[in-house]
């Protein structure tokens, strides 16, 4: 007797399935209510949430995945160019080396906002005052921990990163700035740095709050940034098939690095 | 002396680049000209081949994307999920995983069509006589290897795919059909199976030959599927959060494979 | 300008160089020196630490990557034969997809316990007495939080894990039993059940203890069991190259989950 | 009705199984049989061939895997180090993209070398003159289509591989070396470069030939090669967590590479 032999809970699925005839997704038909009615960033939204999105949302969902996309040649772009130079033929290897590293450090910061805004369950009725009494609460949690919030400050874009505004913007013409974002905002607007200065809202925070007002779950915000930054990477391969910088990098590496074994 | 000690191939890009105020995509300014502006998929496109797509372009490329999300559990999806039953926490590599399997077998297709195709090189000016021919060629080359059209015939849709009726409509009406797409028609119309029997265009060689006319490159049509996938295996890692299957599935397994050491 | 015009810090390692006549590997002649010379796993560990370890301590390194290769159809095994299935032709890609669910579900548990060892930083002149009171002081911590000790219990192996009374007995043997693992010992002997019964140390608990123990890093204690687990992941896709059985999994998951769209 | 609703094909497995009280091995108990008996490359070839090597395979197939854990800062090396910088706590996502490299370019030679060999179908009782007589054909043959002998030649090695002459006085000395490498050595004699010179046998092309040798499917030659590589990446992800050099590579690479739209 193996140690299996138990009644298994059953499975269900909401995502799709097949007939001989038709495709389902999320209960559509994919090829007459899907394909040509409904833009790609849309279906991405079905597929996680079980809804499509209102014409604002999705024109804000689109516009975050249009702002991770890709900003030149980062760590995941060089490690699926890297890739590739070893393994052509499996783009799709090459893809995943790319986004294996859309981790902790760069990613992350996307899903660790979303975590601290939904901790606080902020929602629709939530008044001002208490949004500026949770903002408090966790901009003094992390000050006692000695902890950074994630979603401020850059290293980069000291002065503001540029995603923010237009996100932010765009997020309350179309009337889609819900309870997360406008606590994020009230975190940032009471949080500074070890040294006192004011630290701006990034992209990562921004994003993270706004995909939270739009009913994402905090399991999967890093998954959105994942697609996202697959189509960059594909952005990158093409471009590493015509014009190759792979082997510059590994040449470059080898030469600038000394060689000091320990033995 | 090192192996790398001479004079390297000088780098240059155009996916990407950041300043201090601003990030820049492919030329355009990233949260000026692009959020906002232009749907993800358009961007995807713009990352991939370097320009916008027009109007008809976009909804073609973008009804490819949605054609190939997702159909339910297959293969892909059942490693993303039992990847994120190990995982959890690592999101990235539960999507990593989904895509590994996008190879030779079930995507492949797309690009292995997309390269019958391109090597035919046909172009706006090629009639239907010589179109014909061709095809004709590309058939008989497959029939005297006794090599399967890439492209053609469907295990489970055996009355057509119907993707692709779909997407020839759209590409009709949009006039983006152009000569990959008018070759692979009339290869389909030209071929039959081992016993004689029409062979139906599928998913596959539909968006093959659809995105070889937007101008995608062969090397990476693979990757277009892939990031379409990839929003698949959210979606389904969305629904693995709340509700699992994966040490369901793990327990199957055990439960229905036999122990049979060789020993 | 762009943002990385600033000096950059040198780079530097010992872990291996090629010259037109010679690999070096940790300061050692990979030819003369190591090939031949030295087992496998041997070479590992010198790759992680820059020695070569003591033949005791190569014995129960060994035993260890022995210990943690493969226990049958784990999550991992069926996600790489599931990958295999759409990509047989980069089995590279489904030996990663099988270690990507390496994480802190099963094999975390092995770093989980090395951090808390490590943390208490016990070493070879720590009394008896002080690793008591170190233990209770690990064993009250969780208790506060209502944690789990990372390293004790296995939902399987109620009676004890057959492969830690086998490792333990080795490094007595052996004479390589460290603090980290005279720590975990008593760690695992004031330990019980929120219901108050006794927990096992289980394979991973004392693994990591043996580890930390044998000099290895925390931050790669996990990359130990990755590289046990491909080689149990490569066993798995000679099989399933010879007698597949991933298609079966894909209609087995299609035919035993119901389809509920939730629209 | 789905299109699964068909009876199965039953699921075996040899591998490994686990019950209450122990986990079986190919057919061995793993911590009576396995553990501190074998060492773990003799396991690693258990896993893959059902059967425990012979002394002299155990040398021969633990050479092997010595000879391809890591020659320095190399593609894969670099997509792991540049992974980890982004994901650190997510180590199996490093190894795993820098697994993914080992593709067609790099250590793909190893199985092309593998299929071209038992193509042939060279076996012990296949005389000098036979093997000559298959040597020239695969000789010939690749003349004939402009194709490389996978195995022969090497950029940086240019008087021979250093690991090829040791593992070919290895494999004499344990009398291991059969057939497969027998051709391997006769098509090496008998090839030429374009122009004319002798080419040397390289670590993949010995490699290939000895692993077919032993009995390994040509099937997951290739993963061998992985899990070597496998232990090589942790190597250089322990370096990367103590003296780190992603990020320095990072902005070598955007200092490095100009940036030029094409818009």
């Amino acid at each position: 007797m193996t140690l299996f032999e138990t009644d298994l809970p059953t499975m269900a699925t909401s995502i799709g399935r097949s007939t001989a005839d038709d495709i389902w997704v999320q209960g559509y038909n994919l090829a007459d209510e899907l394909m040509g009615e409904v833009d790609f960033g849309s279906v991405f939204y079905l597929l996680i949430t079980g809804r499509l999105p209102s014409a604002g949302e999705a024109r804000i969902f689109n516009a975050v995945l249009v702002a991770l996309a890709d900003h030149g040649l980062t760590p995941t772009a060089l490690a699926a160019r890297l890739t590739y130079t070893g393994a052509p033929d499996s783009i799709q290897g090459a893809v995943a080396a790319g986004v294996l590293g859309a981790g902790s450090v760069f990613l992350g910061v996307f899903e660790d906002a979303g975590r601290v805004l939904t901790a606080a369950a902020p929602d629709a009725a939530t008044s001002d005052e208490e949004l500026d009494r949770l903002a408090a609460g966790i901009v003094e949690n992390h000050r006692s921990r000695g902890a950074r919030i994630p979603g401020l400050g850059h290293p980069f874009h000291k002065n503001g990163d540029p995603r923010t505004a237009r996100l932010l913007a765009m997020a309350r013409e179309l009337d889609v700035l819900g309870p997360h974002t406008r606590l994020m905002l009230r975190v940032q607007a009471q949080a500074t740095s070890p040294s006192g200065k004011p630290l701006p809202l990034n992209a990562g925070g921004a994003c993270g709050a706004l995909l939270c007002d739009l009913g994402i779950d905090t399991a999967v915000l890093r998954g959105v940034a994942v697609v996202s930054r697959a189509a960059g990477v594909v952005g990158h391969l093409a471009e590493e098939a015509r014009a190759p910088m792979g082997r510059t990098l590994w040449y470059l590496a080898e030469r600038e690095a000394s060689y000091e074994p320990r033995r």
